[in-house]
């Protein structure tokens, strides 16, 4: 096991896979049925994760009715672990242009391209966790209540 | 893009998966706050998927009251996404020897050396969907009600 990196580290990588291109999160979301978790792509404004997907999703309808995800970026032993809040849900043809093209410069395709009923999905993180190994469980936080950890 | 699979060779592909050594899971669970998003080792039976994680975890509290779980393996662009319902939950000092066995086996680590209020998980899959790209989500569901699709 390498050494458990420090807290700056930590967060560095955190804002690596942030501004990752063309990459995926798991995204999961909450209904009185159960959990959803679905892949999506996404991109990060500097202080909030946008995703983009259909009104009809499972995903922006329990969005809707519960207000928080949870999202997963990088692979199960490289994790960063987002809870976030929902900001606010609005369409793709009634965006302001800087969701809009902050999304399809980050991500791999762009919703307004896409026909359909597509959605920007605005999400604040409030609690970001990333750790590698059993190591590094103890300091995983580095965002508390929406405020990075010194 | 490459051609799509066939059902066969996906539900070849997710059993591969399943079997994997030392690989971890995706475990999505929900309560009436939100949904809970955490890595997990596994092992599979061929019938069912096994779990081990503290009795006081948000997924095993979760599990106690919703009883069902979302749960994906591979990469998010790899996907294999099963919803998996709960059979039952078992104090791992309490545990037949075949699931301790099973589950030592697969996983990267033995529960029953760990001290502590560890328990297994057994969850049974219901559906389980296996796509990569756009032109495999037609056709993405190998396991539906608990039955491999023909």
């Amino acid at each position: 096991m390498t050494a458990p990196r420090s807290a700056s580290q930590r967060r560095s990588d955190a804002l690596e896979k942030l501004n990752a291109v063309h990459a995926d999160a798991w995204v999961a979301t909450a209904s009185g049925q159960g959990a959803h978790l679905v892949p999506l792509s996404f991109a990060w404004n500097g202080e909030q994760v946008l995703l983009a997907t259909e009104e009809r999703s499972a995903s922006v309808q329990n969005l809707r009715s519960v207000g928080s995800a949870r999202i997963a970026l990088g692979a199960t032993r490289d994790v960063v672990l987002i809870e976030a809040v929902l900001d606010r849900i609005v369409a793709v043809a009634e965006a302001p242009d800087v969701i809009a093209e902050i999304y399809a410069g980050q991500a791999d395709w762009d919703p307004r391209d896409a026909g359909g009923d597509f959605v920007f999905v605005v999400l604040r993180p409030v609690r970001v966790q990333v750790w590698r190994e059993a190591n590094e469980i103890a300091g995983r936080t580095v965002m508390r209540d929406g405020s990075w950890v010194d």
